[in-house]
């Protein structure tokens, strides 16, 4: 007796699309792996330049392979010339995101991979370059400064901070930036990862699937949700306010951003962590209003939907303290989560078929041509 | 009793990931419609301009429409100033699908799909504007001429033609541009759609689902196909040569380009087609040797292998009796398949749900954090 399953083609949801040895997502246990490594242990205890060289190679490094790899990533920060022009001519009013998707497609034509026997360099490139992108043209376009991005800082999150302030960050804020980067890194199939799979299986090269990737990592039900957080929480003025906004919102059915999630159904586990990062960050600069209006918008929202923050929502506020504009919160998300692209990229290559589903057909069954003259 | 159907979740094939109205591939009857309409006889009837109306509209226009719509496209072939300067940026050595995947990011910073309202004039813009980019870029970086692509032509094909040349072409050549153009403008699910979809689901921009596209049409498994029959065959001087080199290919199991169809079992319908106009433009230029290479490619490959000619063999040497460099075929490939990735992706935002699907995890159960110094 055959038993058909008829499976539901909206979103995939629940297919396999492949094998991945990268990450775990929601399994029991830890909520979150990269290559079984619990992340809330290494956003406790690991640099992000470990775990991008553990998505990449596959292992955590020794001190040797650390040094030599912060050294080599320090030295690829410089943008060509015809970047910096490219990012020149982008104007102040465009989207941030447009403007990474841009320099990343861009560098492709300068520095392409001709061999994927290149990508692990072509890897290392992006992932040290992509800071210096956004920054060089935020700086250029908003205030008018050539920056030098070829700073000496020792880590990806404080060379990030350095460029956009001019200045080298203080402690805490070089460690808030090292934890996020760790948080946003990897999560297994999620839409941008799958764009640049979905590239990356026709054998095109590096960068046109991380160019991809940060298309779809722009769409607002995806990588928006820090900044649309931000958006909300910083027009309230007290926690009571918040509430009182929250309770008028879910009445009105709108949709509120940074909660919930499309895997994790009780808690996302990067919450607690960036959560922490927050509230240390919140006593440092004294705040009396963002840290309370948030942490009452995660109690209203459990008590009255059971619906818990997702990774994004105490970014915004993280972010906020640490004077990042909203509008650089997603390019930031790409720094990061460009190291568990490429890994994916690498992945499928090393296991490669193309990735073509069928579809179902809802259109008409035959269309009769009509001369021009006869048409309605 | 429950049957557990195992789904290989390599390269999703067989699976539906969603709804079209758009296109049928390889079901009974026609081989390839677009919106019921079968393909062999839009390529006899049609103007390529009134395919893509069909598939932005949904209906074939009438005379006024189709009017309207030629003089709106014509319109918009002026390329803005900054997207020529960041052309200019780009060196000779680039690859054709880098510059058209970075000409489509850059206009998305330039002129921003701010809502879906907006959708069908950013679509118009980009066919309208595609043939200007690749056509720009080329004749600068090879010639050193700044032209003038806003050209009166009345199709895309005859003004692709006129920027690359420098003046109109024949009513012949015009013609086939036309007939390749409908060919390769919908393949439903096919990689590069199904890269947009995806990149749509998150409710990005059209600039980005369409700059993700073309960076997978960029992939030698995809979109490349031409260019590699191009280079295989015009090697060859004779139709017996031909037979000897691919019988030794065959015999060392050498990928031959051109050949078979993920979807296709017995022949692609495409490829009657542009053979037919392949033959005409041999006959127009006295050619004594490339197209009957091709007739015999085509005849071994059947009698060895029983492998058909995929859309992309004999456009390989159309193309090349018209005097299009090999390097640009898969970009003439980008601007006729513009429109059916933007009608998909109008489709996506109509009934959408994030494409998220799941992985077959394969990496280690869990790993155990080694502090640095202790780490092999």
């Amino acid at each position: 007796m055959m038993t058909e399953k008829k499976l539901s083609g909206a979103g995939l949801r629940g297919q396999s699309a492949g094998e991945t040895a990268l990450c775990t997502v929601g399994k029991t246990g830890a909520g979150l792996t990269y290559r079984g490594y619990d992340m809330v242990e290494l956003a406790e205890k690991a640099r992000f330049e470990e775990v991008s060289y553990l998505l990449s190679r596959g292992k955590l490094p020794n001190q040797a392979e650390l040094d030599a790899y912060l050294a080599k990533l320090k030295s690829l920060r410089g943008l060509p010339q015809a970047l910096k022009s490219a990012l020149e001519l982008i104007p102040a009013s465009a989207h941030p995101m447009d403007v990474m998707r841009t320099g990343c497609s861009v560098l492709g034509n300068l520095e392409t991979e001709q061999d994927f026997s290149e990508q692990i360099d072509h890897i290392d490139r992006m992932m040290a370059l992509f800071p210096s992108i956004i920054c060089y043209w935020y700086r250029f376009s908003h205030d008018g400064v050539r920056i030098d991005t070829e700073t000496d800082d020792d880590s990806i999150g404080a060379h990030f901070l350095h460029m956009l302030r001019g200045e080298k960050p203080n402690d805490l804020h070089a460690r808030v930036m090292n934890v996020s980067l760790i948080l946003y890194a990897e999560h297994e199939f999620n839409a941008s990862t799958f764009t640049a799979r979905v590239c990356a299986s026709t054998l095109s090269d590096i960068h046109s699937c991380v160019t991809a990737a940060i298309g779809s990592l722009r769409g607002p039900l995806h990588g928006g949700a820090n900044e649309a957080a931000m958006e909300m929480i910083e027009k309230w003025g007290s926690a009571d306010e918040a509430e009182t906004e929250i309770m008028g919102m879910l009445e009105r059915k709108e949709k509120i951003m940074g909660f919930g999630h499309a895997i994790y159904r009780e808690s996302d586990p990067r919450n607690a962590v960036i959560k922490g990062w927050s509230q240390k960050l919140a006593a440092d600069v004294g705040d009396t209003v963002l840290y309370p209006v948030s942490e009452r918008c995660e109690a209203v929202m459990w008590r009255e939907k059971k619906l818990f923050c997702n990774a994004d929502f105490f970014h915004a506020s993280a972010y906020h303290f640490m004077g990042i504009p909203t509008k650089l919160f997603t390019p930031i998300f790409v720094c990061s989560r460009a190291s568990g692209w490429t890994a994916h990229v690498m992945e499928q290559r090393a296991n490669n078929r193309i990735i073509r589903p069928s579809a179902d057909y809802v259109g008409p069954d035959s269309s009769e041509w009509v001369a021009i003259e006869d048409r309605a």
